[in-house]
């Protein structure tokens, strides 16, 4: 397993409204796009720093994931998502050959078009973690 | 207000003899520190991905903030941490101005002998935010 650098970190949020002037008025970021992934019932806003982005998700439905986050947990850090050098694919075949539970066996499109797949919080010591790689890589 | 890149990530734990191999084993990370932390009543251990590090926390007291922490919303991402390249109290200081709630009006020690400084929740919509820099720059 290589994996780089942290792609980005999710951060579920009531509303991008309330939100996004936060991360650009108080911290001095920039949002760079906002994009609705349907798949996910989520509304993302990303913003970069460093190596890392930051993505923003506000549900879209309430029976979602993250809609369903914020009723159990409130607002805050949803997951933390790795770039792997060696693909996702690769990574997950790694991973359940070593014995980690998986939500995704296969990559599927992400925001930004990435190739990514989440592991399950309940191997991966609580926390929700995704992979993810550029497509064409 | 100018940040560089995300410092660290810190993940509260039940256990850090159960955590640390879940990062090294299966995420191939390396463990490179262990270091408790009187003063915030935890024990803590350091990875490094790309410009990040990832800081698993652990209480050593149940009535510490990432004890009452996990008692409420078990293990998870507790806080990010970002760099600021004009210091901390510049940094402080622009917020309060701001109307931001502070943790921390004034820098204080934190693990790896950096000067933090934590904004409230309440004013960074649902995410526990540290502000870091290193010591004499």
């Amino acid at each position: 397993m290589k994996l780089t650098h942290i792609e980005h970190i999710g951060i579920a949020v009531k509303s991008l409204e309330v939100a996004i002037p936060f991360y650009e008025e108080m911290l001095g970021l920039k949002c760079y796009a906002v994009e609705e992934v349907a798949d996910q019932k989520v509304k993302t806003a990303f913003f970069k720093i460093g190596q890392t982005k930051i993505e923003l998700l506000e549900s879209t439905d309430p029976e979602g994931p993250i809609g369903k986050f914020i009723e159990k947990k409130g607002e805050g850090i949803h997951h933390i998502a790795f770039a792997t050098e060696e693909g996702v694919q690769k990574s997950l075949d790694e991973l359940a050959g070593k014995g980690v539970q998986l939500i995704d066996k296969s990559p599927r499109k992400g925001a930004e078009g990435l190739n990514i797949a989440f592991l399950h919080p309940k191997s991966t010591v609580g926390v929700l973690t995704e992979l993810c790689e550029e497509p064409g890589k």
